[in-house]
């Protein structure tokens, strides 16, 4: 929860008068009739505390990811295992490539001691280049890391993000990665990196149903980590009730809902072909990105003008490295993206 | 969520097959429909992330309790909301009372430097006395009480309460105080303090929907405090979405059940007085309480005993100052109640 006026991220249709959000990154067609049959069914058992193991979504998950149950661990959302993980490891001095999602900065003004933001650069794109491997040292705690990365969409090269885990295993760094929009991504562009871990390897995993199973309301997160310690110690700073009985039974439907899932993702991408075709005739500078959302840049005022219209995009403006006319927009349904485009017109005449 | 085999709370269900479950302190009478409806209809609207200002339930329970809505916080349950506290205040010396609730230690544990353990006496009760008050000195950061207190069941005299809350003013001292079970306890047993407050106080009262409306599987609860920069500094420590949009719908639809909570708390005050007559013709010494929950003493192996035959009980030899045969047994139907005793009664053979 927050006090105040601080809240900086999108979504928030709460504050605004909206027709259209295109600020939160969410599947665009809602929630499977699966996952809301397990919440729907859910109340009339909720007067029961939740199983405070997870157990059988964490034995769901296992077998999904092919990694032991012990390596996994389930949160109120993965904002909240951000807070836990940073907390958990409280590093003296982190790495934090931006500009990136907000919450790793958050969470480190809480818990970290030095962050040294690295930033990308414009000229290229804000993507992730070998120089950064120069930036992770001995002195090097923690490296926090989104791919793809958000807000920009950008996918990290796979074989950099080798280079990466080869260097932090050199340097002894953590390395956060978050691949929240790895199956929200376009085929290919990205994949987890779990199977290439060792044991020992100091990496942590964060993943999401919020987004691919547009499960938002409800709060679910997963992380896996070869560190059993570093998951104890997580684990020892929260409540054992955590993950919501409600939460826990709309995982473990949204788990089996494979086609739904390659069915939305089809047309996802599809619907992003058409915003990117849309945006190049209008001549929008933007950045495509991997993910089920785009950059727009260089609009000045967007943000607003559209707002006035019932839209709600993601004012870009409060990262690291960007600046006013920099903004989001979530792949929505032909429908919504339709009218968008339509908006931008009106806007850019 | 908890790793390994470490949870130490009542409604272990999970890992127990049992037929009646009576070690959790909830409404035996389940949830109200109105609030299994609105979890359900919240199934239709959970692609969207929940309201970060919580904002439409704190303005209800502002109007219900008569305070500010910038002087209510809400958490993905009361258990969040004890961390969220301890972790803001990082108390260097702090009182509490034992037994009592755990989850203040295990928060202690992690946020407090030095705790120290105030014995109740089994000799009166546990009832908590006058002796209290010299030991809250200018040293004593936080004093945590439980009203009435978990698993005793025992309501702090209300005389002594105000005496307490004016030591607190004179020494300086936080008073954390968990109000859960007064909705929950006999008519005139105890009562929130929240009215006798006085701008500046620093105390922190927690309450929970948990208990009342049997949500324990949503999660969600709310302290009430005057001194706004805490709630601000809990709220920083936090994500922004930790309570759900589930949980929120949930609990503004409980708020309007006012009639099922007047019925069914005059049922659970019957069942209780079945239950105390029934142990007292036993001759099971017991300590009546004023909440929904009573603490039985003095019949070691009881917990093993029960769960033989289905019926999981709060066994309570891992608080500080119980011993092996003190167990806490919920108030629960008329049904269940005369399970346990005839299951009482042969084990009693």
């Amino acid at each position: 929860m927050i006090i105040g006026n601080s809240y900086g991220h999108g979504g928030d249709i709460y504050k605004n008068s909206i027709k259209y959000d295109f600020s939160a990154n969410v599947n665009p067609y809602g929630t499977p009739d699966a996952v809301k049959k397990a919440i729907a069914d859910s109340a009339e058992t909720v007067s029961v505390y939740p199983d405070p193991y997870c157990g059988r979504l964490r034995k769901m998950l296992s077998e999904r990811i092919g990694a032991p149950e012990d390596e996994i661990v389930c949160g109120n959302g993965a904002a909240e295992l951000i807070f836990q993980f940073v907390e958990a490891l409280r590093p003296e001095k982190t790495l934090l490539p931006v500009p990136s999602f907000s919450e790793y900065e958050s969470a480190l003004k809480v818990y970290g001691k030095e962050t040294e933001l690295y930033m990308l650069e414009r000229e290229n794109g804000f993507v992730l280049t070998d120089d950064l491997l120069g930036k992770i040292t001995e002195d090097t705690d923690l490296l926090m890391l989104c791919n793809p990365n958000n807000p920009t969409g950008q996918p990290i090269d796979r074989a950099l993000l080798f280079k990466i885990i080869t260097r932090c295993r050199e340097t002894g760094t953590w390395l956060f990665l978050d691949e929240c929009f790895v199956s929200l991504s376009e085929e290919g562009s990205c994949s987890s990196v779990y199977t290439q871990l060792r044991d020992g390897d100091r990496v942590f995993l964060l993943n999401a149903f919020t987004k691919l199973y547009g499960m938002a309301g409800v709060r679910l997160g997963y992380g896996i980590c070869k560190d059993r310690d570093m998951l104890e110690r997580m684990c020892s700073i929260v409540q054992p009730w955590n993950v919501s009985a409600v939460a826990q039974a709309a995982g473990c439907a949204a788990l089996c809902c494979g086609k739904w899932v390659n069915e939305t993702r089809e047309k996802i991408f599809e619907e992003k072909k058409y915003l990117l075709r849309e945006l190049s005739a209008l001549g929008v500078k933007h950045i495509p990105g991997a993910a089920n959302f785009i950059m727009i840049c260089g609009l000045p005022g967007l943000y607003a003008k559209m707002l006035k219209k019932g839209l709600l995009i993601r004012d870009c403006s409060n990262y690291h490295g960007l600046e006013d006319g920099d903004c989001r927009i979530a792949v929505r349904s032909h429908e919504e993206n339709a009218v968008f485009i339509e908006a931008l017109k009106e806007v850019l005449k």
